[in-house]
């Protein structure tokens, strides 16, 4: 029976815990871990520490703190300007986390280890007037927005293959399909125009949701009563933007403590990030099946002893990642509903871990969608060969449109029915004198190439640079 | 033992349905029924007539349907200009309802019904090329329009009052919490203003997903081949455009099955409009506790056999739909990212019941939350009397960073820990002699009034109409 | 623009509630409508009626009320027996309900309305001692387990088909895919086996689930005071199980008014068992497509306009069912887990609606699943004709398996490569001379159903009635 | 501007993947991690490794490989017996985990890794006939099964903490609130006893999921095909069991691997688990509010700013947990109810992470509930100030039972009203000459104590070992 390796120590009381015996790097997690060492805990304590030089060096740009603190601190601490983390090379890490598993926050420990860290006359301008979320949460949004950044230029890349495919494949007929079954002709240019479409538009939100995050800064009770103890009202008041500055954050309108929509807005974009690649992953998935085979992916995951397969395995990773990222996004935004009193007892906790893996999550969605729409392979014989499967009968709404009118539907009706049954569609339309009597060409009508609409048009649209994705009605 | 009252069909097979026993109409749906009426069966099935007429009107716009066949159409089928469904009087909504279980969607039969209710010359432009999933996905669009624009009313409704709240609480200092224990002083101005800010952004957010929702037109794979077929390319591609001009919808920039950011960015907005009020609710169901009483429901539920009681009911109410609205939002945000084929094989049917009771949801929350902050009292006594529990220490910080200074740092400790085991704080301040030789007065240090830091000033930025909710980093 | 047709009433304020303009009965929940008669609010008001009948009985069973009085009660409103919902005739509804809505509890508006419809004398022994959550829930375990017993046999009945479908397609080898690709043979038996397994299981756990569905009963807070001051402390203690046998249900070990485990186990087995229902769908709908075609519903929805379409219907039904559960199943634990109290703040509003809503997709998800089985069609031609696709190459494992010895591993993958890159299979293994020496036959090793394991006992095993569904290790 | 430390790797192509540059140990996840060492990557590991020896053993134990092979791979790989990963010291974990991000599956790389470490002969018996999803499965199966045993262990500590709690203030009356508002009196023990029921049963509920965890055996596709060739039916048969015996887990019926009860049931287990005790967290966190002050966690969490504060911090991160765990066991049904295949295309993938940090979250809940429990403490003082604070009306419902009859309804109305608008109660009783010659003494019926009801048998009942927690009704 494994023994209990790990003690939780009572907060506030005597340390009892035992650093833990292992560590998480991805044996599990093969979608959300690898791609984001901006997410790591080392990565992480550099924003936190980052997020306490930033407010010395406001201090000092709003002329309270002397400038000299601010650069002694800046210099000790590792600091390396706004939006990315400090490189304290020796923050004691092992010890911070131990300190944040034991006292269920890490800025407690923090604020000793960097006060030890910079020399004394400074010392007084680490960590002066915030409370605890002020710096978590600064530290998140700094993270965050790394995160999201490198995201939306993943997303971006997998934006620029699509549009490629799109283009390539823009007139290639395919079987469209609903409730599973042929449908109608569609091409393989427009499928992936939707997709590209999708992922367009989440770049935009994403974009838009990371531009905002802000920082924070309010003190114990979101006030700012200890900053203008500090340094008096008007330079209190000027004290969030410029913090938000240094960290190349957006400004707070106002403390956020417990108005939490940048950090729900920021989920709702990453879970439509995942979403859209969802998307991507579903078709590509079931068009390569081994019946369909329409797609492959670039290198497609192998089987020693099955060498048959071609396992779509960026798929199933992303597939895997638009099945878990709905539930991460619902827990920030339960989270925030439950928020209560200044700060909250128990929702701010709960999305610490939550965003991060949902950022996580969606960087490694991104990056399996990067490659996978790279080397995305269509093979259009498989997709003639499905084409033609049902006999003619993928155009079986056409014939009904352009046939009613000369022959009657019921007799339209009949001909299809009798197809299905087996007899061979063309024969029986040139059976029917009064089809070519009507100028139609059998051949043509039956062709499924020239029954996909408007499907180049909206291909060359969506490969377009959009300007909105919606128009008002006039 | 209750029998099976009802029996569902196969589809495609004779008709086996049972029209339920009874109906639901609000009795175990407090929140989200009684006041969307939008929403009701009669409501949708209104729209998705207007969705079919509507269609026919825009055949006529786009010059291929003669003018007299949309003018028929609309006059049989009660028409009533955009952006609101159609008042048929004749519509047999049982027998759409069982047509609609029966065969897993309202449109199939609503074909029948409606071409059995226009002039028969008119008859060929009713359903004249699009998919079911264009009309329902447009009337369910137009339905979400309409309860959206509600919903947004009510939300600015409780906005005003939050406005007024927040000016009129501006400087009355209470308690800040933080862990649920006292931490500082604020002010109940402040706490009120952070209410406003959240529902402020939720109304922006909402208004933006409802002016894009856009109508559907795609026809069975999304090409608009059916249209093209009818009118020609041309006038096929102007047909959505004009469609979602009938319908008052946004035009589409493509046909939109499998490409759900429309339906989930709603879903998103909802959710935050609903935590937006689930903070409100907590704060006043906390705030309201019998030990507590700082804040009370205008018209608290009551209870004959406990006349003590002053149950906040909206409050509670209210909660109830912030546990449970982050779910259904995440159900619209998994279907979307499941989404498969050009018209996917479950995710649009989870759709439906789920937009719409989030939509329910939603306005219910608002409904309540319109009457609650309307009727809002404050006991400004009960305030003063909780900030006084804690026998000045409120203002601890403020004495650690004031007196510091001053007396040093352990014996601000000392003084405070004395205080903590039961000594008189201004007692044991006066009788340090440093103090008002440093030109201090215990009485403003120790007054929780004179420690509420820029809560007046953001306030008055709060309740200002509000730019921007962040600004970009200088 | 559609108006506000309802207007809610502050709780305790003047009626202000218009009645709903409309009804659900299903027009947009074709899953989770039609079948499920016993979740209507009709329905509910009858079992909310039932448990205030069978507490004026339960009082005459300890012998505390008189006979006659509970005899008059029952009389006068429609009581049936245990476990069904009285049946009142003059009950009038659409005021209960509108006093539910605004009131945001069905049972206040309630009792008025029962004290009214029952002789005076009887009048002191309705609602004697409750609080309103007492009635509610008990009403709503009532309702829950009509409902459970009722997807029970559903249930079962799938059990059934699966049953005979794995017998008679026991031997029928069709390939098994894993990722999406064809990976080794296995029979149709044994994947309709699979399905039997996760049904029945799911049925286990729901007749458990069902089976304890407790009464409740506290009074306000929980500790039954107000029955100990009607009827003494023994006859208190003696009312909770006299009343669960007047309604059927399960007696209660406590109140559980915050110990909410028999709504969240019922709801786990219920999303149990609509993903157990979940696995079949997505592989009918899998099976079912196009270019596989090994699988078709009975009656499969059809298209006029596109007569090749056989329409997975209720297996896009049920998937849409699997979409949604989970999320539902979720928000009855998050209830649980927030209750505060001894009666929460929103928790248990929260509940109300969505165990309703969960029983009723349950049963919908069952119904579908019950034709579906019923009439699963095999096509085993097209299963032979899918195995065969990729050359022999389904049987590579075993080739590796069983030539590896004989031929050496290296020749092996040479001649599988080769296999691959389009040569024939059973040609180059037939140029072999060591194979024959070896005394393998080809033919029997490249017969897909003469490697299919132990597929035949394992159906054995799954169709024989299960004893446990896993041993003990020894 | 951070930089993507991290490449992920096309499967199959050239490995690409820089190691993380951090790892994860709690820095974000208080309470998480720390507790759980039996989850990390390297425990883990060990469990995989653990997997495939135990397969050799089993096959040797069936008689099929010889027992020196078994004996050799166990020595060479660190065998530790039933139920316990190996401890293999050579393990190169950080080969391991880049082969898991780049494949997508640690037990592609493990294999190799393995056989390399093992004496020649012995090889073949190295991952003999399973597919990468036996081995995985069992490895999680066998850690989780530790994982569970230690959580049960600390919630019985829980519960057992919880009864002495509940004996020693068994009778100590306290406000029992409904809505957040005084209702009734109640006892701290009967509260506390509800705290009780919820843990046992959540201790139940999770013993029967863990005992029934099974081992995997199934093959590339859930036929055991290719343990059959190796060793005939009849031990391919008897294999799986052997192979449970090995790990120490139950044998599986029939191969899972779209059969995915076992995880969900674990998983739904759980959340059960984290939801008990996320009740008592939410009420020791509304009790510990300093308008409140009747319970303290024992260690409260402090703050050297604001000395007046005893956070709830075992609470606040207990309640935490109670907001994210549903949706991670929603995640778990969601995947389960998606399946299809043989093996599914994502679903299985999404468990992992899902499954193992739900597992932690839950150990770290308990762990911190563990610590709570053990140093509650209650203020019975400030109880008794609370019961106080509405003059007697907390016993409001008693007087209208016991003095309707006296002085009729009207008459207790009048009073209860007085006393509302600030009179005497007690005062106002005295003055009523019916009362004591009723019998009635006023300060018996206004004494809290004196309307608890059947709170002390309660109590009794669910301190005593439970046999069941719901009977039969007769």
């Amino acid at each position: 029976m494994p023994t209990d390796a790990g003690e939780i120590e009572a907060p506030g009381g005597a340390a009892r815990v035992v650093p833990p015996a292992g560590f998480d790097a991805g044996l599990l997690t093969p979608v959300s871990t690898g791609t984001a060492a901006e997410l790591s805990d080392a990565a992480i304590a550099g924003a936190l520490v980052a997020a306490e030089v930033g407010l010395a060096r406001a201090w000092a740009a709003v002329g309270v703190a002397p400038d000299t603190a601010a650069a002694e601190i800046s210099a000790a601490l590792g600091w390396r300007g706004p939006g990315v983390p400090c490189e304290w090379t020796e923050l004691p890490l092992a010890k911070l986390i131990t300190g944040a598993v034991a006292g269920g926050n890490p800025v407690i420990p923090l604020v000793g280890i960097l006060r030890a860290g910079v020399p004394e006359a400074a010392r007084p301008w680490v960590h002066r007037g915030p409370t605890s979320q002020d710096i978590l949460d600064s530290a998140l949004m700094l993270s965050a927005r790394a995160a999201g950044e490198l995201l939306a230029a993943d997303l971006r890349r997998c934006a620029e293959s699509l549009t490629h495919f799109a283009r390539e494949y823009r007139d290639v007929p395919v079987a469209a399909r609903t409730l599973t079954q042929h449908a109608v002709p569609t091409t393989l240019g427009l499928r992936a125009s939707g997709w590209l479409r999708g992922v367009t538009r989440a770049v935009e939100r994403l974009d838009a949701a990371v531009a905002q995050l802000p920082a924070q800064l309010g003190g114990a009770g979101g006030t700012l009563a200890s900053f203008v103890e500090v340094g008096g009202p008007d330079r209190a008041a000027a004290l969030p933007a410029a913090y938000a500055a240094e960290l190349g954050l957006a400004a707070p309108a106002a403390p956020w403590h417990t108005t939490r929509w940048p950090v729900t807005e920021l989920g709702d974009a990453l879970a439509q990030a995942v979403a859209a690649l969802g998307v991507i992953a579903a078709d590509v998935a079931t068009l390569s099946r081994t019946e369909i085979g329409e797609l492959a992916e670039g290198e497609g995951g192998g089987s020693s002893a099955m060498p048959q397969k071609r396992n779509p395995a960026h798929s199933v990773l992303i597939r895997s990642a638009a099945i878990r990222a709905p539930q991460l996004a619902a827990t920030l935004v339960a989270a925030a509903g439950l928020a209560v009193d200044e700060r909250p007892d128990g929702s701010w906790h709960a999305e610490w871990p939550t965003l991060r893996e949902l950022l996580r999550l969606a960087r490694g969605a991104a990056a399996h969608a990067r490659i996978l729409t790279a080397g995305l392979r269509a093979d259009t014989d498989a997709a003639a060969r499905n084409l033609a499967r049902t006999g003619g009968l993928i155009v079986a709404e056409r014939l009904a449109l352009v046939l009613g009118p000369v022959l009657g539907a019921p007799r339209v009706r009949a001909i299809v029915a009798a197809a299905e049954d087996g007899a061979q569609l063309a024969a029986l339309l040139r059976a029917e004198p009064a089809i070519p009597a009507a100028g139609i060409d059998v051949a043509e009508l039956l062709d499924p190439a020239h029954y996909t609409g408007l499907a180049g048009r909206l291909v060359d649209a969506a490969v377009a640079p959009p300007r909105t994705h919606t128009e008002d009605p006039a």
